[in-house]
């Protein structure tokens, strides 16, 4: 029977909170089962690159990633954010391990292809891309992986959304283990109405999706969670969990307290 | 037999000359033994603190880490320059991955003490701090290491002069390895005249070294180094070269250009 994984996604609201930050590291290192977790930026780098005279750009919600911003992620995300993050948990106990994607070549991308707009230094991945027997040696010696958003290609590092890392190494060691995918947010889960977080709907399948998306009822800000998960269900993933950062440890159970997503 | 582990020490100054850089990695690439680069800072952090408006304090030549430095060096050290030197690394064909000492527990360190000045977030190690287990492991899948000046201690990362971390690395090591430590600067050797570059002392072993320092002829900006060189090969290390960073290659075979340090 194949082990069990859990790949864990925190974002920035989780990062930006010293105490938030610190209850959900807590719980992270208690975690029994192998464990990768994926980090996004939070506002540091912002911050930073506001007082490094670095703007940020964007175009339709996306960060444009010009060589002053790639250096300012690379720092913030690959430097700061990942190595604070593995320090505090070892001191927890748990044997962390900060890895881009340049790292043992663990995920390998491909430069965004310029169409209307050229994102830059920005990594577009697949799961064809993840380095699975690398990863998979360095689980069996317990150590547990922090992944920044950060891939290479052609001697770059790569601005890469945090969101896809997490789905595509889930993806790709599904062949290995029974994976959950656990995407935390500052909801407990998927909700019904989305001014009521008592609302949350506790499982959705392929026909309670399509039910839903009829409906008409989800938050717009929900659906590229929910179209991730079903990318993921649909490539291998056991089971995908929307909710709450500080609802993790029972997230990781059956008796989960967010959205259970599952084929 | 033991395998060969080649521990090569590049400085700032490498680090700050972009073809000098470039020259260096793809002398390492080639190299076909196991092998770890530790690389120190260069002058990219203090610019970047400049810019920042962190100040760098200084106290007998050593900088003192204060909250703000210490994240600026986290940042620069783990994040900027280890992952850029990863990345170039990986296009090169060389499966490298980027490491600080909190990294899988690579190096633990002890917090200086404060005695008369108090160094801030600096960190002392020796060779028992040293997961050679690990490293090992990560060697043995043909990986290349490439470590930060950085270390931890109780949930901190810690500024740690990345000749001692290159030293201790190869001390441990050499437990399993036979090792030589090279130690890359702007120097073609150990000079027995400051002002000539064709004064290299070729071979020096203690009693060499006994009579040198008796001689006064040394230069004293060398003496540091070479008391770092026997303390390595009085532990265990098998040999310490002391060279030019363009003789990288020949350094590593019998046709040694720099100085061979021996018993």
């Amino acid at each position: 029977m194949k082990e069990k994984l859990l790949v864990v996604k925190i974002g920035g609201n989780v990062l930006d909170n010293e105490q938030a930050l610190q209850c959900f590291l807590n719980d992270f290192a208690t975690l029994k089962e192998n464990k990768i977790l994926v980090h996004g930026g939070g506002k540091i780098a912002t911050k930073l690159g506001e007082a490094l005279g670095i703007k940020s750009n964007y175009s339709n919600g996306r960060r444009i990633t010009d060589e002053a911003t790639k250096d300012l992620v690379t720092m913030v995300y690959g430097g700061l954010i990942n190595k604070q993050l593995v320090a505090k948990l070892q001191l927890l106990g748990c044997n962390a391990l900060g890895l881009t994607g340049a790292d043992g070549n663990a995920i390998k991308a491909t430069i965004r292809p310029i169409k209307d707009i050229d994102y830059g230094f920005v990594g577009d991945v697949s799961s064809d891309n993840v380095n699975s027997p690398f990863i998979q040696s360095l689980l069996n010696q317990q150590v547990s992986l922090i992944f920044a958003p950060l891939t290479h290609s052609e001697g770059n590092i790569l601005n890469t959304n945090a969101d896809t890392i997490a789905s595509v190494l889930a993806i790709a060691l599904s062949n290995y283990y029974n994976t959950r995918l656990l995407f935390c947010f500052e909801r407990k889960g998927v909700l019904a109405d989305i001014n009521d977080e008592n609302s949350v709907i506790t499982k959705i399948d392929e026909a309670k999706y399509t039910e839903l998306l009829a409906s008409g009822i989800l938050a717009d800000g929900i659906l590229p969670k929910l179209e991730n998960a079903f990318a993921a269900i649909n490539q291998g993933v056991k089971e995908v969990l929307i909710g709450h950062a500080t609802d993790l440890v029972l997230n990781t159970t059956s008796e989960t307290k967010g959205t259970l997503i599952t084929s």
